[in-house]
């Protein structure tokens, strides 16, 4: 069966809680959009795709809870919890806004059926889109290559297969790859306690780093190419990853290296011209003062904890959607892409 | 009274066991070459020069360990163990030759006395050089700047104020810097646990970030200069030092921001020519699957977890010695640098 970190059961959300990953595989049930947002907060769930599915499924625990007094309106203060619970993920505001449209006219249990019937769907599309996402990415990735990827984009961050990881585990399975180097991504360790996990699991050849020796390994030619996920992306291209993104793509143009970022269409945000309008999430200095909730540095040391940062669309050399490719990101080359999209519609 | 981190006393090298720091403050005392090896192999002390210093009284404790039938050839086997402790801190090579000179034509209680004496000197002379190194260097540190640094290179690193850390400690005495941004420097975390612990200490202040935001800052114009200390620079200016160091030069290099090498002569080897011919310390695996003993990543995946990298002279802004400074750091450059200093002696 694949991997999955999320599943709709008798009418509740279960989540894989990844907070315990790869020690311990617990599955929390949740049953009201409170906890949703809570587990979103405390990243129970992380991976922009898998926060959206989630709030969809929030959703429905929301019109759940008010039965036959379910309403747009009544459920409005739910969404609004939901949406607040992280920052940066457009793929929350925009699962949201799907969630909202479903309940135009409908109340009651019309409603919950509606809404229920739609986070399935949101759902379900993100796994048949990232399949398909991954197939637009596989033939860019030099072949017998090793890929250096950041964080956790795969089936634990999604609906299924993942993204940057999705197209790196059908890679593997078509023969493309030699491997996979994984930087552990530090503060959570997304790539230690996730990324390696996910990619063992599957049998594909897996490398843990320190996200301090990219550079190195790119300077001995051991990667020969990069590819992550996104949290955002904005009309010109400019892409809000995990912290520790930027740097990568630096690297990677200093070294001549490809630079690729795989994300689903709903993680492009047109209303934003470029990355400067990004709100970057500031997360708390434990997450540096400590490691898995063990002190390392003193107490009362002053942290900066930026959850993520900014990567310009000219360091990017290809964005890969479940639409195609773009090469070299910028506002022509996105408006174009969005403009087939529209017309495939 | 300065802080250190080392000291030699009642014919006994005392270590702060930094692997301990910041929770606890515990000193170890050493009575034999091959616990000063061990405790070098452990990482109870860590930093190039304070690695010397400590292989320094080393030799005088296995010359204790021999009484009357101590000599040159009776050392050898002692001075090799502790060669063998840490494969790239050049300094150590360079302290146990200082100690090998020493050797010549003495035997027994006089060998031993005069061992004694230049362990002490070369534990000296470090703390002096250090001072005069940070005169040089704090001039080249833009006025009212945050400076990052990478590791630790404090006085815990060597016999007393420091080298990168000394010019950091040095500039903000004098009223020259805004402050210090460390990064915390997996897999070891000497910026978490030593670096911010050490500027607390002397009121310095230090805001600690995880490795992989070093780009971002360095993007929104938070970061005005990176110094960093060196393990081994060659003939060419290419400097190994703590893994990171090249992918901060890296990224320096990209926003146009100066990078600064701050390290005693003793780390400079003219007898290589570049950085191709440094060997690279790989560690162990467990380094990087856990953090501080606690398992995050699971037990079976392999691991690349090298503790150097190599920042080619073209990439350093300018390298600080005792004696000076190297600005452009390459062949040319390097050797009238050394020849001045022979000039002086």
């Amino acid at each position: 069966m694949e991997l999955t970190a999320l599943r709709w059961r008798d009418d509740r959300l279960e989540l894989l809680d990844q907070r315990l990953l790869p020690a311990e595989t617990r599955w929390l049930t949740l049953q009201t959009a409170a906890e949703v947002a809570a587990a979103i907060h405390d990243m129970v769930v992380r991976g922009a795709p898998a926060i959206g599915i989630s709030a969809a499924y929030g959703v429905v625990l929301a019109a759940q809870e008010l039965g036959n007094t379910a309403s747009a309106d009544q459920l409005a203060p739910a969404v609004s919890t939901l949406a607040a619970s992280r920052p940066t993920a457009v793929n929350l505001f925009w699962a949201l806004e799907r969630m909202q449209r479903t309940m135009a006219g409908l109340h009651g249990a019309a409603l919950i059926e509606a809404l229920t019937r739609e986070a399935l769907r949101i759902h379900e599309d993100d796994r048949a889109m990232n399949h398909r996402l991954a197939s637009f990415g596989v033939p860019l990735l030099p072949e017998n290559g090793r890929i250096y990827t950041h964080c956790n984009t795969g089936a634990l961050a999604t609906g299924g297969h993942g993204t940057a990881l999705g197209v790196l585990r059908s890679a593997w399975a078509a023969g493309r790859i030699r491997g996979v180097i994984a930087g552990e991504t530090r503060p959570w360790m997304q790539g230690s306690r996730l990324t390696s996990w996910e990619l063992m699991q599957d049998g594909v050849p897996v490398t843990l780093v320190a996200d301090s020796s990219a550079g190195h390994l790119m300077q001995r030619g051991e990667v020969q190419a990069v590819i992550v996920g996104a949290d955002r992306i904005t009309a010109n291209g400019d892409t809000a990853n995990k912290i520790g993104t930027y740097a990568l793509a630096v690297l990677a143009r200093h070294h001549g290296i490809p630079f690729y970022v795989a994300a689903p269409l709903s993680t492009i945000d047109p209303a934003l011209a470029s990355g400067d309008s990004i709100v970057i999430e500031e997360r708390d200095g434990n997450e540096i003062r400590c490691i898995q909730g063990k002190p390392i540095a003193p107490a009362e040391v002053p942290v900066f904890n930026p959850a993520f940062d900014v990567t310009p669309g000219e360091l990017i050399t290809a964005i890969i959607t479940e639409h195609g490719v773009i090469r070299h990101p910028g506002t022509d080359t996105m408006a174009a892409h969005l403009a087939t999209v529209n017309d495939d519609h």
